[in-house]
């Protein structure tokens, strides 16, 4: 790889990204476009921008966007949509968010004529993974600068000396090691290391950021109605809201009542274990009312073939491969299903847990008629039942004629 | 099908079940062996003895059983090892006790040379299914009689005429007709019909019988530990128990707990959707602390094919097809993955929410050296991201370059 | 079901389909609509007016109908977008056509306001599943006769004393029994039956109607180039033609060389195991090309997700849900994958064998300078594979160490 | 990684290795132990032998090994199991060598006390990914030297240079490049590279190095017999054979017939999209007539989950996962299929084609009795398949309506 003439990178303006930023205009003498994103992770853009400008970034390089709309109504929702859970728990909050820094990345390096991005991703995770393929799938070209796997600050002392010998400003409270890591998304709050390493340990409450203790919520339950559009909420309690209004206030309903906790040890694309405290607060609580309208409005055959999927499809986020002909292959046959996924769910919130107890829809399935225990009015014959299973049990029957016959 | 001449009924003792059995003797003129099993429905069985006598069995006809045990380490452990859930949900409470009934129903036929098996689930659901599949797979020329879809008694009334008519105790809360409809076993209780019908409707308190309601259940959490070997539970608190024993003792904490409460609508084999209120307090206990001890001693590579294949494990025992050599050949498969699936699982139980907090196990994969963000003293070495990377991202580069040149 | 009163029978103009007619006419006392496609058959249509009103079907009732493009276009073409193969062999040529047969005598129904379709299939194939399932799937209301199932014409002798008894004309060669039982269309022929029974037995050579003996083809190859578009097959050796002119050219190309047949046993939807001969002449060479397309313009994560979901794919086109939804999922993923499917293959043919000799297309994804055994100017570089394979090997490098421990 | 003190090499004899253990002893100074095996792939071994004690190699360091019926037994019959082919048609004959190679490279690092193995494969191929993801597995702290990632002997000429510096021997016909590369073994021959690398090219007719032009095939078919138990070979023409015997005796039927040749544009693992032909001669004989002896013993629902599961079993072994969980999942499932699968199956041999014509077996699950076309003695009830219908339909019908509604 040529030396990087001009790089595009994913600024948070904190400490660790401000390091990179001034390692990139020393290690490579290049000159650097800083992106910070809004993406609900709850902090203030605007210092990013001092800081930026402070470290000797023109202010056209600067790049700050509230991009939480896109976020919502291009990734989560569209993930969402296939019930999507990486080994069966895990609601892929930050996996999620990477395709589209990097998409705007990309695209900012297209703009402004830089051959190159960087982030600050660690050589030991999944975001590296996630952010560079992406890049590479929409550029085949771009060069891709990771900071953490190439350079020689390898211990917290290094990272700070060279801090303080560029001036870069730390925060009284980033002298010391963070007892664990953080990331943060509309959708989610990651926590991992340090103090979480060891997974036989229960997890410190301080550690949770985005959700009360249930033991500190409401002692009363609480309803709401979502309302769904072809597999995508549109309202709560009958208040249509954009995907990001819609996703902010879910969290504000998970985190009061502390839905969407979860302590888990998963496995990462690049070959080791490691351990996670996730925050999903509103994702949560989308999730079970989203399988509550599916179940009324979704044909079986349609449903078993998307669970079946599904696993598949959360891997491949996981992964880092949003941008993948078979990721778009299985949306397809995933949009195609949620079609009809239009209606209403009453989910109940309570202490941590978030509860369908109602749904309907005017394109429900569900035929009252037919599955009574009252008289059907010959919607339904049960004689019909005989030949169906005789027929279902003709494959059994040979084979255990065989058996028979064996013996 | 020419006419049975004996039948073993599966003989609950209760009014339709009584009715079933004296239609079989004026119908068909054949003698009725009763088969009665105590699966941890939570009813005394003897009374049933003392029925099945008035109503004319003869004694050696009547076969009562515990098979609590059989049941939970040959079927509901197998299928646990699975993390199965129908449509995403479904613990397979009902589904996974009907195999076993029918073994049971072939098995005393072969003994008391019977040519027919006889059950009393009705022509709309999924029960019939089940037991009739699971027959013919064990006894290819059994006699299935389905008295619900046979007779005439299409209504309450006539049921209860036949009754009176034939000298058949109805207990004074059976004259009216029950607002819903029960199964239950040592997994769990189903509810449905009646004043369940309407899945936009909340269902009453009432319905639950399993467990409190979480509102009620304790303000503080409890931990239990959880003890597993080869993927099955063996123990809690350090405590080695049987398999129903343990699966009891899970039952327990979870109706004390409020958990395990599901408000589903699902799709039957048989086409129709239907609602049901499940209550599955150690299963869903159970499952939460399964897939805890999983994800520390099951490679990722297995966890993900073993997601994969769960739905379709799942729909086959839904739909009745546990004796079939593709429910037996991904069993295969399950249990392969389960042989290291051994350690301990810390769970919290609180408000209706089962949690793992805690994992531990000699078989561990997780390794703390490897993942953490301190020294790691080279177990991992961040530059082979970087390959690792660049060739996950080759196939995706040479895409871009296609869809540049289309341009 | 109440009675039809006016029917719309699949009529072919053969024996069993005249029977059919005058027997609806006489059982039911009910209108009949006569349907007859020219689905490449290779009959000639007109002599099926002539009888039709013969057997005294009005005029206006008669529906005679050329779908061989919209079979090809709409049906042919995006199955085989799929490589769909039902048991790993055969191209389901005879399941394809039934349910463009359904939906125009759904259709028909409707514009002549019948209440009732009729097929000739029997009670123990597929086809009467396939068509049935169809019908409902496009109408729910529609009234299905299968007389086959219904009548008491059992018996080879019984049909010709009720053709004889209604003056229903018989041709000398239909006397005896046929030796085998034919179906036919523009993708395939298949024989089964009689003759067929002993899969033991090799089929006699007189039961190929479509293909020469592979000994007789010609003892030279032929080359043909199929360009194609999306998927489908557009054009041979230049020279672009409609669907069901390409199919028929590719048939006569497979005709005289003895590709496409396939001597099989298979497993029946209703359960039991069947024999049949198929020719699918022009089908086997299309397979082969588009597999020939697809390896250079299908990324290698899209074709092994379509792989994978084939065979669930051929098994629903199999069973008769082409109308389902999740036919259409599947179809909705398989469509989006062949987006970039578009270029030539070169075939060889040569005594019962199609092979790609070639393929080439400028929406190539094969790279000579990557993959070349020469310089390939740093287009790749060898040491990543380094880190690629080190970061795959790790989660088996811990298992190993977690074996090592056990020992 | 530290320095290797002692390797061991998967020797060929040839310049190539020859080359490689020269600069091992060089480059690293360490003790190299060669291991060169015969999997059938045609050499003499004992010239490795002459060569390896004439570079030096001490006679107790020198391995030679005919492992073929390892070979057959426990690596291609058991994928044969799962007529696994790759990209839908690659038999996946390098791929199943390679863990074989691997395991006695390990076996005897440990026996010798090496520390390190080594492998010819180049850095843009499969192979080593094969090679090392097995040696991984199989010791987890192995070393892995693949000197074509490292040295700089990066052109034809560098090599022959270090060669005659170092006095290895050239054969006169490998002065000059070959014009194509070739790996082979007892299941199939593969060639690449070179002349072979505009997949739009005829492959020149003298790459063909294992199979006769079928051109050049006899002019009338040969029929043999192939006798199957629990899913593997174990007769022709009703004599027994051990596998390899077996094997060599059909690629001795298959070459005369000229069958089994591939020319495929397939997808590896690092990324890019290679062009190969394969020749597999008996190989091709035996998945056409495994699949013709599963057809009668297997049943459906079983044959149809394999059929699913193989893209991904054949995508394993491709990528070198032949010791993963998953693999061994899938192999536990599949070997669990294969139970029944007993038989023999007469196949036609001619002008490249292999050809199922008759099968039989006493673990037949076809029954005539059920299928065919004359009376059935009440074996199939035909008016049960009314019912099978209807409650197939039942769920299309309830998604018309629903659409019925909408208009």
């Amino acid at each position: 790889m040529s030396a990087p003439k001009k790089v595009v990178l994913a600024y948070s303006g904190g400490l660790d990204t401000s390091i990179i930023l001034k390692w990139l205009q020393t290690e490579y003498g290049c000159e650097v476009v800083t992106f910070t994103a809004d993406l609900g992770q709850g902090e203030e853009l605007e210092p990013a921008r001092n800081k930026a400008e402070m470290l000797g970034i023109r202010p056209e390089n600067i790049h700050i966007e509230d991009i939480r709309e896109e976020f919502v109504r291009d990734f989560v929702f569209p993930m969402f949509r296939a019930n999507a859970q990486y080994e069966g728990l895990y609601l892929l909050g930050t996996s999620i968010a990477r395709p589209l820094i990097s998409k705007r990345l990309i695209e900012i390096a297209e703009e402004t004529g830089a051959d190159a991005v960087a982030h600050g991703a660690t050589g030991k995770g999944n975001d590296q993974v996630r952010f560079e393929l992406a890049a590479y799938a929409l550029n085949p070209d771009i060069k891709v600068i990771a900071p953490w796997r190439e350079w020689d600050l390898t211990s917290r002392n290094r990272l700070l000396e060279f801090a303080e010998a560029h001036q870069i400003p730390i925060a009284k409270d980033k002298r010391g090691e963070a007892p664990f890591s953080v990331d943060a998304n509309l959708l989610h709050t990651s926590s991992e290391g340090k103090v979480l390493e060891d997974p036989a340990e229960m997890a410190p409450d301080y550690v949770y950021q985005r959700t009360v203790n249930p033991e500190d919520a409401p002692d009363t339950p609480e309803y709401i109605e979502i309302a769904f559009e072809k597999g995508d909420a549109v309202a709560i309690n009958g208040q249509a809201m954009s995907p990001a209004t819609l996703l902010t206030a879910l969290n504000d309903y998970g985190r009061r009542h502390g839905i969407g906790r979860l302590d888990l040890v998963e496995g990462r694309f690049v070959g080791m274990k490691s351990r996670g405290i996730y925050e999903t607060p509103g994702g949560t609580i989308l999730l079970e009312a989203h399988r509550g309208i599916e179940s009324i409005t979704m044909d079986r055959g349609a449903m078993h073939l998307k669970d079946q999927l599904m696993p598949q499809y959360a891997e491949l986020i996981y992964n880092g491969f949003w941008y993948s002909p078979e990721r778009e292959m299985l949306q397809a046959a995933i949009d195609k299903s949620q079609e009809h996924v239009t209606g209403t769910v009453r989910v109940r919130l309570f202490k941590g847990l978030a509860s369908t107890v109602g749904r309907w829809s005017d394109q429900s399935l569900y035929s009252e008629e037919h599955v009574t225990f009252e008289d059907d009015a010959g919607a339904y014959d049960q004689k019909d039942a005989a030949g169906f299973i005789k027929l279902n049990a003709l494959r059994l029957r040979l084979l255990a004629m065989r058996d028979r016959r064996a013996k």
